[in-house]
């Protein structure tokens, strides 16, 4: 692998605001929020299927695009973890935004990053102005990350919390809350590097695979993985009687459809033609880490 | 004028998203938000500029935009009014969208609000690709809703709520809460259209002025308007220990303050040459009302 999370994290931090003047307590929060670490799987994602179509990279067009998608990552989980949403006091073994700045400010941060993230990938209009395909990277970011999108998953979650559900209710959940937003990072990184609609369907195709592949397998690590690694305990899922693919279909139906999943997004991402090989092969292996990963 | 807030809802309503699938609750809280009321001050605003310098106006490029500014006006309402912010279970005579559909929906259906505006925006791109003028026109609309702009704004407004204020942080207030939204919507309609940046950055004066003036009307009939037509009770700022320009100047500055600023709105854009001068002189015609208002 090209990239590490730290790699990444590096490449976006000029995107990030300076905190000063009068509201420098939310840029702050912003700041606290998306440094707090994580995997950058988002970033990583897009930034591959760029290099996989880009053949002369403009760092200035991806690095914007790479900074937007961890914002709108980011902002979710802020509001997530609001005392009237999930209440969450920790996160990553950090406090959570509301807890250290204050509810207000935490509500605020995440309007600040969401916009934020817009207003980054507008960078991109700078660098190639009336380039149609940075239009669409940017039309489909803004579609993923909306109520057809991660936001659309998150109100089912949300409302469905500790309620039973069937299996249509948890797709959906599992295709927006998670899917959504790895689709846009493939789809954004593609379109930006010039790739076609066709090819960009393609590894939308692949993306989800991938979305449902990594959410079903942190259901299955929420049951026998490892609560060092994780950083959390495990049973939280049982303990807030939460419907997941394990609980409906059994534990190795669940190992079952991870590997079905993966197999799908690595066959889907094997045909697709790309001009840089090597990236398209860091990608494929991105997919399989996530898959075989223990935390 | 040309155009009242009835006309101006109309056009925005089609924009308005299905109350359909999963995520119903929230699209259903979205839609009641923005059916709610108001001035429709700032789709007007934005439709008027556009109409200024459209040669051949495109109704498929305007409305989108007009949806767009009005959705982010929304949201800002809707976080506003949420218990851990202003804590306001009345807006327009109506529960507030946290006390209809809960605190979670309300802090969703915000983020939904602001993603879509963003998402809607971007049907501009579909009518005209390619077309750096609608960027500039996204990329406005993206900073002036945003910690440079108005969230900036609030949150000093909720930072500084009960504490003392001297004038250059309540003119950060005046200007970034409520300036920059008014300022976006003539922008936007202006690049919508063509115009060069130029004759934007005198829109992007004027409006300025305009925001100020608006605001200070407010601080004003919030002493000695109708509370009839007002539709709210008088001297809540006293109530709340608020910083108002009239507090820190008085009465009769606060009034010269308002006349001297549209008078500056009215100069800039009298002095503007506009392709339609009828919509030149319904956007004069507005700045006057909303400095003559009584609600």
């Amino acid at each position: 692998m090209k990239y590490d999370a730290k790699a990444i994290e590096e490449m976006i931090e000029a995107y990030l605001p300076e905190e000063t003047g009068h509201q420098k307590t939310v840029l702050a929060a912003m700041n606290y929020a998306v440094k707090a670490g994580g995997k950058r799987l988002r970033p990583m994602m897009l930034r591959l299927c760029y290099e996989m179509f880009a053949k002369e990279p403009q760092e200035a067009l991806v690095r914007p695009f790479m900074a937007a998608m961890e914002m709108i990552h980011t902002y979710s989980l802020v509001h997530d973890d609001l005392p009237a949403m999930d209440n969450d006091a920790l996160r990553r073994g950090l406090p959570t935004v509301h807890v250290k700045f204050g509810e207000d400010m935490a509500i605020l941060a995440g309007d600040a990053l969401l916009n934020f993230a817009f207003e980054t990938a507008c960078q991109g209009f700078a660098v190639k102005p009336g380039d149609a395909n940075v239009e669409k990277a940017f039309a489909v970011l803004a579609k993923k990350a909306g109520i057809y999108g991660m936001v659309g998953g998150q109100v089912l979650d949300v409302e469905r919390a500790g309620l039973p559900m069937d299996e249509d209710q948890l797709a959906f959940i599992y295709e927006n809350k998670t899917g959504a937003l790895i689709a846009a990072a493939c789809m954004c990184g593609a379109y930006l590097a010039g790739a076609d609609d066709a090819v960009v369907a393609q590894l939308e195709e692949a993306a989800y695979a991938v979305g449902f592949a990594f959410q079903v397998q942190d259901d299955i690590l929420d049951l026998v993985g490892d609560e060092q690694l994780l950083g959390k305990p495990l049973h939280s899922d049982d303990k807030n009687h939460k419907v997941t693919y394990v609980t409906l279909h059994g534990m190795d139906a669940a190992k079952q459809y991870v590997e079905e999943m993966s197999e799908k997004a690595i066959r889907i991402l094997e045909n697709i033609k790309a001009w840089d090989e090597g990236a398209k092969a860091d990608m494929i292996a991105l997919v399989k880490s996530l898959i075989n990963r223990d935390h």
